[in-house]
């Protein structure tokens, strides 16, 4: 049995679904790869809400240089989110000679030369496949076993709670405003929906795609996006007297010029794969020119599924 | 540029997409991978078929050993399908410290701890991503991306030639005998189409995943398997008018006492992810205790999809 020590940055929603998935699956982790996972330090204020389990006394630390100065640490799982300090922090702990696996789209969209360059120059990984798609394995499929494919289109369903709002628009015949309200009620949209309904998060998920999928480098920002604030019950009923639903897409084309990408309210037909992509899931559907039309589908948020993402990312790592 | 020697066994279909898609796309995979592929040998009886391009005098051999004992060949990609000779030809290779690929679905099904243990005992590579959903990547999404998960339930539409028949007896009410006539003429289906339809292609399939799932080795005749050459359009209208579809599925369930799995056709409720799979497209569904539900869809079969993933898996091997 390999021990591997974990430094982990983090301990709100998905930082424990993260925790409690190592514990959860410990034996089995063992038994398959032959690994010890081991989350020797915690960076997080909150050290008293009750997260379900208990984490030992000396275990959290409020000084993050404690993680990256630990010799015995191997890997630094960041799940912070948003940019800073979570880049900063990154690139600390990839200076300091670890591995790390994050979930945080934001950081990686933003400064992804100066993460991907950190870890290259440090001779260490990041690997970052809970970025995009959530526990969907997107990442590894495009950068690993279709490696032999020169892709052509991307079109993605990347965020759950529009596409939570626009299923609930169409099978409900309900207004935008009024299905935001109760998503927020029940958790699945923010008390500041902004970045989701507006596009920025897909934008931060397609900039990432844009490096990997067509190796072409996109900041979120120089991508044209457009969210679902303003499509009405009246938008979607004519999209459906046509044959058609509205989904909120990621999309990205091969042109004669180049390669063209867009964050918009989209119209597609009810027979394309996508359509029946429902309510908090998610969905990428991209064409190579070996494997043709592939689809992943699968839960693109949420403790659990994130966690699993991230400790693929951790196994592949430690292996 | 790292050159890469490979032996290919077989210039059939199969052979020849992968052949054609080395060199259509070897600039591509000499940016994104540093890699020079080079088919140097092909074990084929057939040298003077029109396959659409040329292959260079001295490159066909009719002797495997030939392929073997050359000390420049680093792997060996077996395409030529069924039981044996390709299960001794694969071992074969293994103990010459070749690492494989393969595409066999039978030779891994029926004798997976040789060839898997064969491998281990010489330090090489066996992988055989392709044998299962053809191009898309399922094998390498269960066992490295999705490891940190425990799979409870397993539903696989794994045969590209039941599913177009079902679905063109479901979508123009027509009779199995029809329809399958029809896709042999149109090349879906084999002169003998005995192994598709009865489910033996699937049961091989399932087998392979039983493993890899679940951790639990089960030959692909001790797996209860019955086919759809008994299927009647009316069978289909009663499924259809109690909301259902009828495909053609793998499943395993982890339950109580273990794991159970069988190939049979199965009503599936149209609003499950599977039941939108329709004419040769492959689909699996999986949940884990980790990251829910998934769906990873696409062309399980055909000579570039199948290509794509044996190129994904020689270059996994090669870096």
């Amino acid at each position: 049995m390999k021990r591997i020590n974990i430094g982990l940055l983090g301990l709100g929603n998905i930082g424990s679904g993260t925790y409690r998935v190592i514990e959860l699956n410990r034996s089995h982790i063992e038994e398959t790869s032959g690994l010890d996972l081991r989350i020797k330090r915690i960076l997080e204020i909150d050290t008293e809400r009750d997260r379900g389990f208990t984490v030992a006394p000396g275990v959290f630390t409020q000084d993050p240089e404690t993680i990256f100065n630990d010799p015995e640490i191997d890997i630094v799982i960041e799940l912070l989110g948003g940019v800073e300090p979570a880049t900063s922090f990154i690139v600390s702990a990839l200076n300091a000679g670890k591995s790390v696996v994050t979930a945080n789209k934001a950081a990686v969209a933003e400064n992804y030369e100066l993460l991907t360059e950190t870890a290259a120059r440090n001779g260490v990984e990041l690997r970052y496949e809970a970025s995009v798609g959530g526990g969907i394995p997107l990442i590894g499929a495009i950068t690993e076993h279709l490696c032999a494919n020169e892709f052509t289109e991307l079109l993605g369903i990347l965020n759950g709670t529009t596409n939570y709002i626009l299923t609930k628009m169409d099978e409900e015949g309900r207004e935008y405003d009024d299905v935001l309200k109760e998503a927020q009620e029940l958790g699945f949209a923010e008390a500041d929906p902004t970045a989701d309904v507006e596009g920025h998060d897909v934008a931060n998920k397609l900039s990432i795609l844009m490096s990997l999928v067509f190796g072409k480098r996109v900041r979120p920002g120089e991508i044209p996006t457009k969210g679902i604030s303003s499509i009405t019950k009246d938008d979607i009923a004519e999209a459906a007297s046509d044959g058609c639903v509205i989904k909120l897409l990621a999309s990205a084309f091969r042109t004669e010029d180049g390669v063209e990408c867009f964050v918009q309210p989209t119209w597609l037909n009810k027979n394309h794969p996508l359509a029946d992509v429902k309510n908090e899931f998610n969905a990428l559907f991209i064409k190579g020119n070996a494997v043709d039309d592939l689809m992943f589908y699968g839960k693109g948020a949420g403790p659990f599924p994130t966690a699993s993402a991230v400790l693929g990312d951790v196994i592949a790592i430690a292996k």
